[in-house]
C-alpha cells in the first residue's frame, strides 16, 4: 500500500512539466527514502534524476519498495486537473495495475480522483559515481533559462568556460556569433540573484543548446540552478526542489574537431 | 423602426463570443418584452435561448415585432470592434434589409457605424415547456467550466450525478478514469461561490462533453451557472445575465448501452 | 571607427519590430547628425524613414560616414536578446565588414557581444522633398492602431476624409461597411490624448490597410501619431522617438474608379 500526500500538489505539476518534452515513459520509485525517478531521454543522450524525500510529505506511507512505469504525458495531463493550491494524494494498492491521484481543493469543496493505468518499463537503474568537479556556478535559473533562449536564435550549441572571473557562454551561427559573460557577483539584495562560482581549474565545454533549453523548463521549481563541470564528465544542471529534493539533469559535452573556432 | 442603446456594451460582446461557435446563422427577435434568441446549434443537438430584456436597455424603441436573421461569424467581427466600455445602439429601419451597429467611446470622441446585411433564415420557434427538475445545481460558473475542461482531457463524455451531498462529474477514457465531486456548500465569504443542490430525487445523466464546453464561453457573463436535471428531459445550463436576462443552452443526455460502465 | 551608446537600448529594439515585417534588407547610414535609414519595402510601395539624432546618445562616436547594410531579420533576432533596461552598443571599426552589439545589464553582472555580418546592399537615397499638406492629423497612436485593425476585420481598404470637425475612416467588404469618426478634441487631461487636426482644406484618400497595419507597428514608440495628407501626395504617418527624432512611413493613395463608391 503507497499513499503519498503531499500539500504542495503545484510542486508536483512542475516536475511533470519539467521532464515530460524529454521523458516519454519512466517508472517512479518508491521506498522509505523518497519518491524518486532515474532515466534517459528518449534520444538516449540525455539523463534526468528526480527526488522527492519523504520528510517532504505531510503523509508518507510506502510498505514496500514499488517501481510503477507511467506515461509522463498522461501522467501531466491528470496532473494539470489539479488546481495550484491543490493538495495531491498519490495512491497506489500492492499489485494494483493502476495509480490514482487524488486533488484536494484547500476549502475541501471539491475533491477529484484520476485513475491511470501503469506500464511495464524495462529500465536499468545507472549508478551515478559521485565526481569531483573542477568548476561549480550558480546562478539565478531565469538568467541561465534566458541565456539558453537567446543563444539558441543563434546557433546550435552552447560553448560554456568558466574562469574565476565569471562564466562566458558562446555561440555562433550563420547570422553571426555571440558571447554572454556573467560575473562572479555576490553582493546582492537577494541571496538567490547572486552569481557564485567555485572552481579548481578553468573548463570549457560545448553542448547542444536543445538539451540546455529542455532543462530550463525545470526553471519555475527553483530560483536558482547548479551547473558542475568537469572536462570529460557529463554537465550536471540542477534544480533544488525546496525541502525535498532536487532534479539534475545530466548531459554529455561534445567533442567537435572545430571546437576552438567554436570558441570565438 | 428600432432603436435600442445598451450602455454596458460589453454584454452584447460577450453574448455573441458565448453563442458564435455553436450557432452560424440565427434570427434575433424584437418585441415590447425584449431581444431575443432562439436557435439550434449547427448539428442540430443543442439549443440555445438568449432574453435581453427591454428594461435593461437605456432606450428601447422597437414600433413592430421584427426578426432579423443575423450570420454570427460577422456580427462577432463587427462587435470586437466595440471597445469594452463603448455604449452600442443597434438601429434598423422597418422593411430594411440592414442593421447598423453604432458605438460610442465613454467620452464621445470616437463614434463608429457598422452596417450588416440581413439575411432571411427559416426557423421555426420553438415552444419550451416548463418542466420540473428533480435536481437543480448551483454553483461557481467558474468552476463548471474547469471542471469540463479538465474532463475533456481524459475523455468525451461527462455522467453527472447529483445527490444530497454534492455533485460528481465523472469521464472514462483511454488513459484512465476520472471523478469530482463538488459538495453542496452554503458556507462561503461571497454568496456566488456557494455550491447548492436543490433535489427531489438523485439523478444520473450522460452528456456530450464536447457541447458542454461550448456552453461554457458564456462563463463572462455571469459568476454563477445552474444546472437543472431530470432523467429523460435536457439538461438546461442558464448563464443569468445580470438585471437583463439569460443565456440557456439546453442539451439532450446520451442514451448509452454502456452507460453504466461509464459510471466508474 | 563607429561606437554608438544608448542608454535606452529598448529604443533600438523598437525600432526594428516597427520596419522588419515592412523591409528585409537596408542600409543605416551613420554621420554626424545621426544614425539613419531610408528603405521602400519589399513590395516597393512603402517608404520607410528613420532618424535617431546623435545627441539622443550617451556617446556618440563616427570618425567618418558609413553605410552599413544589415538584414533586419537578424538584426532583430539579436536585439531581442537585449534585456529591455539594457543599454546598447553598436560598434564597428572602418572597413569592417561586421557590425557588434554589445548589451550591459544595469547592475554590469551580464555584458554580451553579438557580432553580426553586414552586407552590401544597392540602394539610392531619394531626396524627400518638404511638402505643404492640406490636412495634419495628430491622434493616440493606440487609438490610430486600433481602428486600422478593426477596419481590417471589414475591409481591405480605409477611405480617410478629413473635415474640421473631424476625421472619419471608411472601409466597405462583403459583410458590410464601416465608418469610424474620431472628433477634434483638446479638452483632454493628458496632452497625448488628444486629436487635434491642422487643416487648409479637406481631403478624402484611399489607402491600403495592409500596409497601415504595417505602419502601426511603430506604436511601442509614442504615444501619439501624426497622419499629414495631401489630395495626390502620400501620406505620412509619423512616430515622434523622444528627444532623439523619428520613424516616418509614405504611402500613395489608391486611385480608384469606383472610389466615389466606397466612401460611404
Amino acid at each position: 500500500m503507497l499513499e503519498l500526500r503531499l500539500v504542495q500538489g503545484s510542486l508536483l505539476k512542475k516536475v511533470l512539466e519539467a521532464i515530460k518534452d524529454l521523458v516519454n515513459d519512466a517508472n517512479f520509485d518508491c521506498s522509505a527514502t523518497g519518491f524518486s525517478l532515474q532515466a534517459m531521454d528518449s534520444s538516449h543522450v540525455a539523463l534526468v534524476a528526480l527526488l522527492l524525500r519523504s520528510e517532504g510529505f505531510e503523509h508518507y506511507r510506502c510498505d514496500r519498495n514499488m517501481s510503477m512505469g507511467m506515461n509522463l504525458n498522461n501522467m501531466s495531463k491528470m496532473l494539470k486537473c489539479a488546481g495550484n493550491d491543490d493538495i495531491i494524494t498519490l495512491k497506489a494498492d500492492d499489485g494494483s495495475d493502476t495509480v490514482t491521484f487524488m486533488f484536494e481543493s484547500p476549502t475541501q469543496d471539491k475533491i477529484a480522483d484520476f485513475e491511470m493505468k501503469l506500464m511495464d518499463i524495462d529500465s536499468e537503474h545507472l549508478g551515478i559515481p559521485e565526481a569531483e568537479y573542477h568548476a561549480i556556478v550558480r546562478m539565478p535559473s531565469a538568467e541561465f533559462a534566458r541565456i539558453c533562449k537567446d543563444l539558441s536564435s543563434i546557433g546550435d550549441t552552447v560553448v560554456i568556460s568558466v574562469t574565476k572571473e565569471g562564466v562566458k557562454f558562446s555561440t555562433r551561427g550563420d547570422i553571426g556569433t555571440a558571447n554572454i559573460v556573467c560575473r562572479q557577483n555576490t553582493t546582492v539584495d537577494k541571496p538567490e540573484e547572486a552569481t557564485i562560482i567555485e572552481m579548481t581549474e578553468p573548463v570549457t565545454l560545448t553542448f547542444a543548446l536543445r538539451y540546455m533549453n529542455s532543462f530550463t523548463k525545470a526553471t519555475p521549481l527553483s530560483n536558482t540552478v547548479t551547473i558542475s563541470l568537469s572536462s570529460e564528465l557529463p554537465v550536471v544542471v540542477e534544480y533544488k526542489i525546496a525541502e525535498m529534493g532536487y532534479i539534475r539533469f545530466y548531459l554529455a559535452p561534445k567533442i567537435e574537431e572545430d571546437d576552438e573556432e567554436a570558441k570565438s
